[in-house]
């Protein structure tokens, strides 16, 4: 029932919303800025059209708080860049094969091993788990995108970018499996560009791990693995039967829906290094420039200024804010509350979860949807003995001028919402 | 909010007559039965498994009423296999890349003929209409199948399924396309079991069309279509770029995931020939063994006795049934009353709207929730002053079993709601 009831809130609040934003179109688009370090202005490509690749969901299990921050933040850069007048491609894939337990690509294919598990067909868990994915998605209200390609469905590109990087003299062979070499890869580019890393230390300071030793060097990664008879999710490649290696995935399908050089890529932090790192060497490996203009990552989740995880036995699921079954929830949460809560923090900043902020994200969200519902009433009462001085308006037109250079200063829904506030109290 | 406030009839609904059909578990799941012409006795090839696929939607444009009717013809038969206790292995594909407009192998694929008028990537319709039908789904409150594959995800093993067919000589390719040679596999198999089609008559049927002229045989279906660079939608095959045809893809995905015979195989009539045909042909030729042991059709449907058509302008979408927004729909209609007027005729007849029927079809739908609701408060009540007495118990037993041997008799929910109407009156 909070679901259904919720569905009725999102509706009425992003009507709201939009009308707000809508009061004028954005004045220009030039003003949007990008940042990296050092923040850039952002120039499409090609515009008035946007490329936007957004690493999606490994299906194997419930999907988590931190999935959905990053998700719903690159769902405020969608909306956002529409309402500029972009056309955005907005691309975000589902993992179904190639995500290994661990990054030095060892240990089980996840969704394999949850299917041994739960006796079932990997479909079968791939299934269950982008459907439970995409209801979470829909109950935040966070848009689907326009493609939402698989790695299963993309085997044979796969294949053929490993073949191209291999006729480069970037990938070899051994024993059925390819690896990426890095070291070689580095000798013509830069390893690390985006995560700052430098290979040498990198290198010294790997382990040396078992399973590894068919590689030349340890950072060097999977770009196909072999597998036995033992494995039910394979396919037949020029090395033998195998699946592809995880970080394959994002470089073949962002080049194949969005261009071998596209606007936007994005995803949580921890998938800057190695994966997106990966993907960079992957695809100027194979297409000769970089991939991506703009790169954006989500920060992490704290609680109660501890990290979100597991173990520390803190990691709420997305539904157990919403039926507040979990002990460290004092009330369930409204998901249009957990939505304006996560949108008060910058994107690229820790979020920190309480009660106390979630209590106090309720009350802000209230406060903004009566004074939405104020603003609406007053536009359609056309009533003389109602008058807004000329000075009340230049006022309110000074704060809508802040909401858009607020968000344009690095999609910051803080201090955008911050604005709304202010235009509230007018 | 049509739909919000179906969603909560649905979950009332679905509580109430789950409760109806748990009063008593099955006593025998013996007692299923399946037509054919003459019914058979449902024996399952492995019990307690069983394995059901159906063909799915072409996601290239709204879904229509006749699809929804379909889908939930088998949305009652996986859920009654399940309560009889059965291990039910659900299987719906989504074609996404193949089916072209005409039968005969000619056209364009129907999803790249629509995204060039919409000007779109290929996948962007996929995604959007994929989307749209998942939509109408829920609303319906048909579950999700336990795997939804794709055509596109398995590119490689419609590849392999061909060359089988190749190396049987079954198959033989011309300009980079092949086709099945129906002549050559009706030597040693019949060519139109399902159908009762005789392939001499077909042959004698069929006109000469364009683009025929590469098949040895009118009545022989493309395997694999040679595709230029014009065609965004291609893969590379022994054969050089080109797609799968549509037959194709059920044979291999049905197969992959359920074995190279199943137990059950679904779809709309329209299917019976020649897709299932060719189904058929593709799977004995390359397995040597029928791959489906029941087939189920389901039949069309009408409005005021005229068949559904578009250009009678007398089909209308699922949404318009909600919404009431067609010139023959004098009301909107919740979805619950749309499931339970489908639901009143048997899923093989054809099935005729009308205003004056779906009125009707409400009526009774509220009864029975109203005779629901009571005898949900008779349950619970330990009120010692209610005594039902052993006559009246015995005879509502007996209604409970008419109820099973209705259900049990080739799925019939026409008489099984006739007589929960009679459960109703005790």
């Amino acid at each position: 029932m909070v679901c259904e009831l919720s569905r009725c809130d999102i509706y009425f609040y992003y009507q709201k919303i939009s009308f707000f934003l809508n009061l004028r179109h954005a004045k220009s688009i030039e003003r949007l800025q990008f940042p990296d370090k050092d923040k850039e202005k952002f120039e499409p490509i090609n515009p008035p059209f946007v490329g936007m690749y957004v690493c999606g969901p490994t299906v194997y299990s419930d999907v988590h708080l931190g999935n959905v921050r990053t998700f719903l933040s690159f769902d405020i850069i969608y909306r956002y860049l529409r309402h500029l007048g972009y056309k955005v491609r907005y691309v975000r894939n589902i993992t179904d094969v190639g995500h290994l337990e661990s990054d030095a690509d060892e240990g089980e294919d996840k969704i394999s091993k949850k299917a041994k598990l739960e006796n079932l067909e990997p479909m079968e868990i791939v299934q269950r788990y982008a459907n439970d994915f995409h209801r979470v998605m829909s109950m935040f209200n966070i848009l689907d995108p326009d493609i939402e390609p698989s790695a299963i469905g993309h085997i044979q590109e796969q294949i053929q970018m490993i073949e191209t990087l291999m006729a480069k003299g970037l990938a070899y062979e051994v024993n059925g499996s390819v690896y990426f070499d890095v070291a070689k890869y580095n000798q013509t580019e830069k390893y690390g560009v985006l995560s700052g890393r430098v290979l040498e230390e990198l290198q010294t300071g790997s382990r040396q791990l078992d399973g590894q030793e068919e590689k030349r060097n340890s950072v060097d990664f999977a770009l196909w693995k072999n597998a036995g008879t033992a494995h039910i999710m394979r396919w037949k490649s020029p090395w033998g039967m195998g699946f592809p290696g995880w970080h394959l995935e994002c470089s073949v399908m962002s080049s194949k829906y969005l261009g071998e050089t596209f606007d936007i890529h994005g995803g949580g932090m921890d998938l800057k290094f190695p994966h997106h790192e990966c993907e960079i060497a992957q695809s100027v490996g194979a297409h000769g420039k970089q991939p991506v203009k703009y790169w954006l990552h989500t920060n992490m989740l704290t609680v109660n200024g501890q990290k979100m995880s597991k173990s520390l036995g803190n990691s709420f699921l997305p539904h157990q804010l919403v039926t507040g079954s979990h002990p460290l929830l004092s009330e369930p949460y409204s998901p249009m509350t957990v939505r304006f809560f996560m949108l008060q923090s910058h994107y690229s900043s820790t979020l920190d979860f309480s009660n106390d902020a979630l209590k106090a994200a309720a009350k802000g969200y209230k406060k903004i949807i009566n004074g939405l519902v104020l603003a609406k009433k007053l536009q359609f009462a056309h009533d003389e003995s109602i008058s807004i001085d000329a000075g009340a308006m230049a006022q309110i037109d000074g704060i809508i001028d802040n909401c858009y250079r607020a968000i344009n200063d690095d999609f910051n829904t803080a201090k955008t919402i911050a604005q709304l506030f202010n235009l509230l109290k007018k």
